[in-house]
């Protein structure tokens, strides 16, 4: 960056942690005298494995008999990269063709918004953050903050679904000639790649294989001169392609795995059962998960319009796509 | 190959097309004489777009003014090219580390196993294959045959969920240090680029994002020495590397998108509306979408075995696995 | 491929091979019945490694006990595939963009051309193809080819260096912010990967190193208009990137490994000492490498192009090629 | 990092820059009052290309109207990150498989080392350190430093040729199956994707190729029941390959492009004939060169290892390495 735009060069983002200073010694880069860590409480080796975190395979994986170089990295802090970048990346789809983006939250635990509650534009973002869970719908909203407050008096923690909606993607993204260019296969991956995430969704996703065929798809007219859809089920992709509509994706973030009555395990340097440490006390993080899932989302749109328009800065780029939508014949034109 | 070896070069496979004669001048790579296509039906140009498949993308994308050469291509076909190479990684996979794989159908529209269904094992495919829809539950099975009968006599289509289980994985393949890496995003994405395929999870998926965190994870023991599980329902991964529990994951597909009872669509060429041509009569492609999401977890657990254990002959890679076990700590046994 | 046009998905082009007949039983991908293996003296283990070839550390690697499986691999055959890719790549290279491409043999052992002959022009290809060796100057082709009888009366063979040139390539195809986008890396590696290739050069490579700065670069001047430079020293990049010159790049390869006055190895079976097997007896492999390196710049090139440009049909990547000149400014004008 | 010992995540280098302060608000990635920035000489546009840089292509390509943001990331500073990070890839290689690299230069101008010079070892590196342009030959040494005085004196630039060798490579690294898993393919790559490289050889590379094949590659023999080569003419690789033998690697640099009598140019602002600015006094980046040579080379032998050898951990990594040399059969060892 040199002056608030970019150059053409990598974009590098530090972000901070207030935690550090804490964890100087116990994480330094560089050895430490082994007196000073001695007498660290934090330093102490983490031989509890916990159950639904990285640790005990990554102990098996790389050789490890302690967990503490696996859960640091392991850590959901790393999703504040996640963040940091999607925000480049949702800028470039802004500025060079016109796409927006939108996450909130669906469910959490049992409760959620009704299947038919109208889906938030891109202007709907403040509206958003200002609901207590990221919801879009009152009702669906209040049931949800009160699934968190009875977990939270139980001792317990949630999970849930969020959906990301992109508003302003050109048809034809992402590829049908090769199952790793499809655009749905990179969105997948790229949100089961986000920690605690153990289901994706393009669309209505598993509700759509509990329907008949016959109500399954979303069927084409021509209103006004223009080709449209009377639904929008399969989420905007169509053979591994975006097809102009919204694109729309759903992640299901399991429950955080501290659980404040905490999980067995077995320590592993005495083979004893235990209990796992609880170290946080949150009880839901999906609102919070929504807006990784959106950074992801917007990767992954960025890189597939960049592959199909190509360019070198943020004017060729955006002609490229221009040209294209306008080279589209008005026989086919979806917009 | 040479004589029924890998020789260390990338493995070829054809796969004939009993259908190809009929359609050597229609889809002949070389020009044809314009007079003999005039006289071929099966030459004309598709202009219906048919919903919920790549024609209208398709077009848009490539510029096409007809969708022929987009659906010979987007053709679940293809599929056929992954089950074969999926073979070769199976065979990979058991004869080098001795993971066996398998694959059933859990659901068709509205009907499916039981949630505590029994899971079949490597040794049940025979079983498998000789349930009508490939099910492990004869209750299930027989729901899930008369859905197939009931839509077939309303003219209308079905999807389904299928699972795939790997038994005998090691734990510790993918990784907890790259998103990319992970083996849960890498599964992700290869299921999602199946054709049809909308949905995916990973152990209990969207079901754990329901539960509460208590009853969510896997919680973690010493029996006989060894550190087992009290449950499976991460799927056999933890932080996007495997756990050593057998792996598990499911696909949900959208039902098959010609359906008898046609959808309407425009035809391009006039702007008419009209209804998208129905070329095939099959209801329900679920039990078949099994072989092919077990194939597409063959080859991404294969990759992943030779990105841990490396290796340029079968003997090398399985010495290496070999050796990484007998290396974990008795401590950190799993198995 | 449809009725002579590119559909979107890969091209599969299949070569045949004369030889196969005589191969089909030693070469079989099935197992062949022992005893009819056992007959045919083209099966015998060939375990005498060829000094130059792949043969001895392949059978290490691999763990084979003969070198046939490696050496069937390893074979220059192989560049067939690269050099009938290659062919579709130079005509979207030159229907989409106007890029021409021609190869010529510099040096065949001690002979060559003149350092300041003449370049040869795309509309020089049918001369290059009707001269003996493809050079461009007849005093260094007759030179040429004396070197190539003399060594042929030798019983000896020839290795040499061969240039490729791409005309009409647009400034900045590759990049400076990466090394691994870099155009000059990746010609480099496509053609350092090519059988018996030991050297590349972009430009005047290795004489530019002997060369003092004032006399190493291309200075710029502005003539009638339009910016340009004094020379070609740097075979048409500047900091990993094309400069809209002339591209310029050689290959440098080895004399053919299997020489008729054969070769000192070890047999493996006995460890006794022997000679090399000499299968084949050309001389000089230089002038057909040039349309071998030919090929696999117009791979890079056509790779850099579509990374640039974008776009998924002829018209849509041409389209925007000429808009991105077009967008240059005046006074950055090198065309 | 943790401690001093790596935990599988990305090792992560920072390198400060003693000249940041000058530069802190020309390159500021915030915007600056433009007021400020007004006042500041070094600000000022850079509208004269200089030949030799990515300059021009770089403000084409991108779309700039001056060079400024190219050159700063164009600059060979960059090459800074490849050292640090070889540095650790060297030290990879060295406690993982004992291999140990060095460099040195061979040319400076028209001055060098004999051909027949012996090549320095691993021990050899306190020397090459100490020698005025860390060549291994007293003789070569003078003369090149006697050619770097004379350039100094006439106001020029000098370029050359650098050596980099690496020892205790085991067979089999890298792949005859496919182009771009060959070794040579990727050192060329990583080489020729150095600033200022103009030419890459392995092993003798462009002498080869004038020599006969008689006298151009490594014949076998068998000494002491080990099999052995008579000469390392082809740097250490066969058919894309390592075959053990010392790799042995060279790239040729251009002289720097800032000659301090400096180049001509044109301003692009005014069109009018200019001279390129000179920034800086090097007669020579040779030696420097070698180091940064020696960096890639470190990077691509680790990753060709953990390629063949896979493994997580230091361990693994270096068993499953040991017990692959300890699985080559005894007829094939050539260590």
């Amino acid at each position: 960056m040199r002056h608030g735009r970019t150059q053409g060069g990598p974009v590098a983002i530090r972000v901070g942690n207030t935690e550090w200073p804490k964890w100087q010694q116990v994480m330094s880069a560089d050895p430490v005298d082994p007196e000073v860590l001695a007498g660290l409480a934090r330093n102490a080796p983490l031989t509890r494995p916990r159950p639904g975190h990285a640790d005990l395979a990554g102990m098996q994986k790389y050789g490890f008999d302690e967990a503490r170089p696996v859960l640091e990295r392991a850590s959901a802090r790393e999703t504040a990269a996640r963040v940091a970048l999607g925000a480049v990346a949702a800028a470039l789809l802004q500025q060079a063709y016109g796409i927006r983006l939108v996450s909130h939250t669906v469910a959490i635990g049992g409760a959620g918004v009704a299947d038919d509650a109208p889906l938030p534009g891109p202007d709907d973002v403040a509206a958003l953050d200002s609901d207590p869970v990221r919801a879009f719908e009152a009702a669906g909203s209040a049931a949800m903050v009160a699934e968190v407050d009875a977990a939270h008096d139980d001792g317990d923690t949630l999970g849930g679904v969020v959906e990301v909606l992109a508003y302003g993607v050109p048809p034809g993204l992402g590829s049908h000639v090769h199952w790793d260019r499809r655009l749905d296969s990179r969105l997948a991956a790229a949100l089961m790649g986000i920690q605690a995430i153990k289901g994706v969704e393009v669309g209505d996703g598993f509700r759509t294989a509990a329907r008949r065929g016959s109500q399954a798809h979303d069927e084409i007219e021509r209103v006004d001169g223009v080709i449209t859809r009377r639904s929008g089920r399969a989420g905007g992709t169509e053979g591994g392609m975006t097809t102009g509509q919204p694109l729309r994706v759903r992640a299901a973030m399991k429950p955080i795995s501290t659980v404040p009555r905490a999980l067995d395990t077995v320590d592993v340097a005495t083979g004893e059962a235990t209990q796992a440490h609880h170290q946080r006390s949150d009880v839901c993080a999906v609102p919070a998960a929504g807006v990784v899932v959106e950074a992801m989302v917007a990767l992954v749109v960025a890189e597939a319009c960049l592959e199909k328009f190509g360019g070198d800065s943020l004017a060729e780029t955006a002609r490229n796509h221009d040209a294209y939508l306008a080279n589209v014949p008005d026989a086919l034109r979806t917009w």
